[in-house]
C-alpha cells in the first residue's frame, strides 16, 4: 500500500500502470469505518487497482459545521486499507487540492438545493467540484459510493452522465450496527442517550417499507407515520424526513425505488438515512 | 476523414486509436475560417490525431441573441477539414450533446460575468459545460483556442487547472483580414459601411500598443484614447473597452501581457478583438 499526498506524484505512479489495468476509486474523508470497508472490498473484487482518496473537503462544510472537528485518523486508516489490499491511498492536502485561488465548480441544478442540500447550502457544490477533480486526477474505471448518502449518489451519477465522465457510478448498501444504526463517522458525536435514541431511524424506516410493502402508496401519511415516530425521542430535532424519486424530485404517490429519506439531530449531531422502497434494509 | 454524429461512435472509435497516440482537440462552432484553419493546422502539427468538433452551442448563446441564425455550412466545413488532413469532425446534434434533463454546469467565479460575460450572462458557463463535455468525451492532450476569444481561452485555461484535466490548453493567434479585421464567423453578418469602420478596432489596438511601447501605462487615458478613436465611426455602438490582467481582472497601470479588449456593435452585428500589450498584432 503506498501513500500518495501530492498530484504529481498520483499522475506520475499512475502513468506507471499497464494500460487496461482497471481503476477502482472509493472516494472517502477518512475516518474510516465497516461502510468504507465495503466500497473497498467491493472495488477490490471489481477492478485490478483501488485507490481510496481521504480528503476532509472543506467546500462541503458550512461556516457553522462540523470541518474544524472532523474525526482524522489518516494513520490509522492507512494501516486499515493496507490490511485490506488497497494499492494506493490518496490524502492530499486541502492546498494541494484547492491550489490559491480556486475559481471553478461543478454544480447541479434543481437536485443539490433540496433535502441535505436545503440545511446545508453549497454542500453538494463542493462535492461534485471536488469528486470532479478526483475524477480527472485518477480517471477511474469505476467509483463506489455508500447508499446512505443516497442524494450524493444521485448527484454524482448526473454529474457522470451531464459532463460525459468515463466512469461506472457503484453504490453500495448501508452497513448497521447490530441494533439498526447506519454506520457514520459522526456517531462518535453521540453521547449515550443520543446514541440510544438513534435506533429509531432504522426503525422508522423498516416500518416505513413494511408499510409500503403492505400496500401503503401515500407519501404524506407515510411521511406523518414516520415524523410522529421519530418525534416521540426527546434528543431528536427533525431536519426533514421525505419521499422522493430517483432524482431527489418528491413524489406523492410511492412507487418500488422510490426513496424514504430521513435527516435528525440528535443533540447537536446530525444523522441521515434511508431507505429504497421494496428493497431489504439489512446488508 | 471520417464524420462522427454520437458519443458512443466517437468513444468506440477513440478506443481503437493506439496507445499513446497523441489527440489534439479543436472546439468550433463550424463556419470555419482561416483563424480556424490556423487552429487545426497547429494541432495537425503538434498531434497524431486532430479531431475538430463543430457544435453551435446553445448554453453560450442569451436568448435574443443569433443561435437560430448562426451560420451552419457543415458539408462546407467537413470538405476544409478533410481537405487539411483532420482525421474525425466530430458533429454531434443539440439533443445528442444536452440530452433531455441535463443538469450539471461548470462554472469560474469573478471571471465569466465581466466584459464579455457582463452583456452576455450565463455565456462562459455554457462554454465550460460544454466544453468539459468534449474533454472528458475526448481525452484530448491538447485543445486550441484562438487568441480572438482570450477571455473564452482565460477562462477555460482556469478551468483545466481548477479541475485537473490532463489537457495542455493552447492559444493561437488571431488572423486578420488584409484590412486588420479580425476574422469571425459573424464578419457575413456586418453590411458594407460596417464593414468598412469596423477596422477601427484593428486600428484602435495597434495605436494602443504603439502608445504601451512608447511608455505609455495608464490604463484610463489608454482607454479614453480608444474610446473617442471608436466613437467617431458612425455606426460603431461600444459595448466595452477594458484593460486586464491574464485572469481577466482590470488593471490601472499596464504591464506587459496585460490585455485590451474590445466589444463593439456595428450595427446589430457585436465584435471583439484584443491585443496582448507588447506583442506583435499581426500573425
Amino acid at each position: 500500500m503506498q501513500l500518495v499526498k501530492t498530484n504529481n506524484e498520483l499522475r506520475t505512479q499512475l502513468n506507471k500502470l499497464d494500460t487496461g489495468c482497471s481503476i477502482g476509486l472509493v472516494p472517502t474523508m477518512g475516518a474510516l469505518h465497516e461502510g468504507h470497508l465495503f466500497l473497498i472490498r467491493r472495488s477490490l473484487e471489481d477492478t485490478d487497482f483501488t485507490i481510496v482518496s481521504i480528503f476532509v473537503n472543506p467546500l462541503q462544510f458550512g461556516p457553522n459545521e462540523d470541518y474544524d472537528n472532523y474525526p482524522r485518523t489518516l494513520e490509522i486508516d492507512c494501516n486499515v486499507a493496507a490490511a485490506l489490499g488497497v494499492d494506493f491511498v490518496y490524502a492530499p492536502s486541502a492546498t494541494e487540492i484547492l491550489g490559491r485561488s480556486m475559481r471553478t465548480f461543478v454544480d447541479i441544478k434543481n437536485m443539490g438545493d433540496r433535502l441535505c442540500g436545503a440545511a446545508r447550502p453549497g454542500h453538494f457544490r463542493g462535492v461534485c467540484t471536488i469528486v470532479a477533480k478526483l475524477f480527472n486526477l485518477i480517471s477511474p474505471d469505476r467509483a463506489y459510493f455508500g447508499q446512505k448518502d443516497i442524494q450524493q449518489f444521485s448527484i454524482i451519477k448526473t454529474m457522470i452522465r451531464d459532463l460525459n465522465f468515463d466512469i461506472e457510478p457503484v453504490m453500495c448498501p448501508i452497513v448497521r450496527e447490530k441494533d439498526g444504526l447506519a454506520l457514520s463517522s459522526r456517531n462518535v458525536y453521540l453521547a449515550k442517550k443520543e446514541r440510544q435514541e438513534a435506533t429509531v431511524l432504522y426503525q422508522c424506516l423498516k416500518e416505513a417499507n413494511e408499510h409500503f410493502l403492505a400496500g401503503e402508496r401515500d407519501a404524506v401519511s407515510l411521511i406523518k407515520h414516520s415524523v410522529e415516530k421519530i418525534e416521540t425521542k426527546e434528543t431528536a430535532r427533525i431536519d426533514y424526513v421525505e419521499i422522493v424519486d430517483e432524482e431527489m424530485q418528491p413524489v406523492s404517490q410511492i412507487a418500488k425505488g422510490d426513496i424514504l429519506a430521513v435527516a435528525v439531530y440528535f443533540g447537536n449531531t446530525r444523522l441521515i438515512d434511508n431507505v429504497i422502497m421494496g428493497q431489504d434494509l439489512d446488508v
